[in-house]
């Protein structure tokens, strides 16, 4: 891997001050133009070798690039709004918007890498690290995202005598540490470990470029080319290279589905249903305020055909919590903001701390369920959301999260008498809207597609729940219960 | 203030039961047209005597108002990420946009209040406090908020009462803490102090509404129907009251101004350019690395006449910086999401933590230069903004931030020159816009709106550099300079 990067490449000042003017020329040009198109965004990492010239090569792209449309993050320590969320969620935070550029100093990498090179942490838990790397990058990358991993290599001889360097020079020793040197003595191990990083993650759609870090012109040349020719490639084409895409899902070839398993004919009369629901309610009030529950968050996703009765369930729900304990978000048409950004970053920006709740009246199963039926996206699109948001829930699962998804089932029937009762009511009539007849139009089609976010999403960290909402009472009941069952297993006994 | 709080209200069930059915309705159809209107925010403080009914009220109007279109926020211990601000950023960052509702469950007014009741703060202090709390709620409503503050009161007898209930019942023993008795020892100081809060700060804009907290159908009607009355008649009208404005700025009668003292002759050879250049930006980054800046922050505001250098002088200063430690915002036209905020919020939502530097290309006083000139907001509203600026800086200040801000001078001569030039360079020439050109016609106007905006916001805490442009390299040198000192004088030798 690192072999060509310790050939004493270099780049003599004529031949460099030749290229230079064109090449800072071209780059300008080609960030212009991202930032009029807003195609997409530029997501570039630095890592590599102490010493090796990562930091001055940020700073020659700060000169070359406009500097107000590149941001450039280090990755310090971890604040606690971010301890109390996803490992990933300091990042998913800071990604650039589509037309600027993004520039992570340490990234995703930083953690793993350091880790197994202290061996805090497992090859095992490494190498699975690694692979969830692979598939966040993979979900930028089709999301439009052009990815790019800068590698600054230098050999073990050439790192020793960089530090050396920097430290005999007054103007410069401030930048060399004790901790520099220390790391220098495990320069073999690190080299191994990188190594190993670099093969596993070295993707198509998100290419390491390792670079000799040795001699300054010959680096910041090459990152600069590199750049530009990536740039202008993506700039020509229309959007990213899908992938052949998974084969859609067919629907079961006995008729037989999900749905249709659920019992509508149940019901709950009025008086079981207010003890049950009085109790659930004081369980869950009482499984919130458990101190284990301090370190873990609650994420309940609703979703459901129009009327199935999600607002009256979220309704009975809050009536048991703090009322600053939680956050609802009620899914909308994305912002300007949003929509510049993976279809998941809406999501990423609403997930509730530790401690907390947040519940989504509308999901991220948006993508698979109107976005699938009404075409808003394309097919590729849509078969690749299910693994990625099973990716997704596994990083919520590991941050402590206690996932509860529901989907509120009815009869068609049923939710036709609803729908007449809200136009006459003078509470509800604001509920109904021209698009809700709209959907009903395309039952079929939404039915197939619960049936196969069942099939792909519902997994063991994160169940579905089909809810028979037929009757509001054990509709209700059925969403309470099952929250309290779920935080009762969860925070143990 | 408190006497016709305890009087003993009481709204027996029958009275409750027959006015609650419209009162809900007419709620859901107002928050229902704010929502489609998107005119203002409603922002709601809650506050008032421990047990008299503030978290059952929140939960009633949750119950009563659609859910999802409420924010309601509690003040726990701030979190790191707060603590590297001003102490208002908790609150300014989770505003509702206009068309929502925010709760404030303890507020703004919760540390003053409980910081004089501790005696941790000191009468001038706490008086400043409210003060300054005066002057930002006066722009939320300038802004167009709607602003309503409730407090809950109950007698001594009564809260003795209450919590005593409380505690006998087993199912809401847990809501009586130690904290609680500890607090209610002292009632009568937290009944003085808060008696002068309210007293302070009771303002037409926003109101303090104090409600007898004992009876639980009494204190909810009450407030839905505050609500309910406060929010259809700013329905009714097209904004908010407008204060009636301070006079104009009237041209110096002399016509002598202060851009004209601005010296344009000066001139820095290169030589000399580059050896004080050097000096500066080692002297700035050795400045950035002492251990006192870790709890400070530093602010770059950068404005000036076009092509009078602001992106030449911002590569300088960053030059000399970590790539990690500094932001460039550059002020384009507002997002959706900001359009929905006070127009602060967008320069809020970008600042620096400490340790950090934020630099903006183009700022908040774009209110009074562009939206000045080009008439983008009224009269009233501009004239508002250099008392609402001042507030704002002064926070940035007290949290520990370093703010220099500049103003870029050059004669109209010299600028076209750079214009003509600018058209005829590559590296340059999507600098140049239409508008530029429009905005040379109306030089006249923004000079008085500069001359106005020194006279009325270049404070002693966060003064205007007027900088002498006409030559970069002493234009440059001006701004790293003045950097270097005003950081020097801040972090003592």
């Amino acid at each position: 891997m690192f072999e060509t990067a310790e050939l004493g490449h270099k780049i003599d000042k004529e031949a460099f001050a030749a290229e230079l003017p064109a090449l800072r020329t071209a780059l300008l040009d080609a960030q212009f133009e991202l930032l009029k198109s807003k195609k997409f965004q530029v997501i570039l990492l630095i890592g590599g070798v102490d010493g090796a010239g990562k930091g001055e090569t940020v700073h020659a792209l700060s000169e070359w690039l406009d500097p107000r449309h590149i941001e450039v993050h280090g990755v310090g320590a971890p604040t606690d709004e971010d301890c109390a969320r996803p490992d990933m969620w300091r990042f998913w935070r800071v990604l650039p918007p589509r037309g600027k550029i993004g520039i992570f100093f340490g990234s995703w990498y930083t953690a793993p890498i350091v880790g197994r090179v202290l061996e805090t942490e497992t090859q095992a838990a490494f190498d699975q690290h690694l692979e969830s790397i692979n598939r966040f990058e993979r979900m930028l990358a089709d999301e439009g995202a052009l990815v790019l991993k800068f590698w600054f290599h230098l050999s073990k001889k050439a790192q020793k005598k960089r530090l050396e360097k920097l430290e005999d020079d007054p103007r410069t020793r401030w930048r060399v540490t004790k901790q520099d040197w220390k790391n220098f003595k495990k320069y073999d191990h690190f080299k191994e470990v990188s190594a190993r990083a670099l093969r596993e993650t070295n993707m198509a759609h998100a290419p390491w470029i390792v670079v000799e870090g040795q001699d300054e012109r010959y680096r910041s040349l090459t990152v600069g080319k590199t750049i530009l020719a990536a740039l202008q490639a993506r700039l020509a084409t229309q959007g990213p290279a899908t992938a052949p895409s998974a084969p859609a899902p067919v629907p079961a070839v006995d008729h037989i589905n999900i749905l249709d398993q659920v019992d509508l004919t149940e019901k709950t009369d009025k008086a079981t249903y207010e003890a049950r629901l009085e109790e659930a309610q004081g369980k869950l009030s009482t499984l919130l305020r458990r101190p284990e529950f301090k370190s873990r968050s609650l994420i309940l996703a609703f979703e459901g055909w129009d009327a199935a009765g999600k607002g009256g369930a979220i309704r009975r729900v809050t009536a048991a919590l703090d009322p600053r304990s939680y956050e609802i978000t009620a899914v909308a048409a994305p912002t300007e903001e949003e929509r510049l950004q993976p279809y998941l970053w809406r999501f990423w920006r609403k997930l509730p701390g530790h401690g907390r709740v947040g519940i989504f009246d509308r999901t991220w199963y948006g993508r698979v369920m109107v976005e699938r039926v009404e075409g808003f996206c394309k097919e590729t699109d849509w078969l690749r959301a299910y693994s990625e948001i099973n990716d997704f829930e596994e990083q919520l699962v590991k941050s402590g999260a206690i996932v509860c998804k529901f989907f509120l089932h009815l009869s068609a029937e049923e939710q036709l008498r609803r729908f007449e009762e809200r136009q006459g009511s003078d509470f509800k009539r604001f509920k109904i809207t021209d698009e809700d007849w709209r959907n009903r139009e395309k039952w079929p089609q939404y039915v197939q597609s619960v049936c196969d976010l069942v099939d792909r999403t519902s997994t063991e960290i994160a169940p579905w729940t089909l809810v028979s909402a037929e009757d509001k009472y054990t509709g209700r009941l059925q969403v309470l219960e099952t929250i309290a069952k779920r935080l009762q297993q969860a925070l143990g006994k």
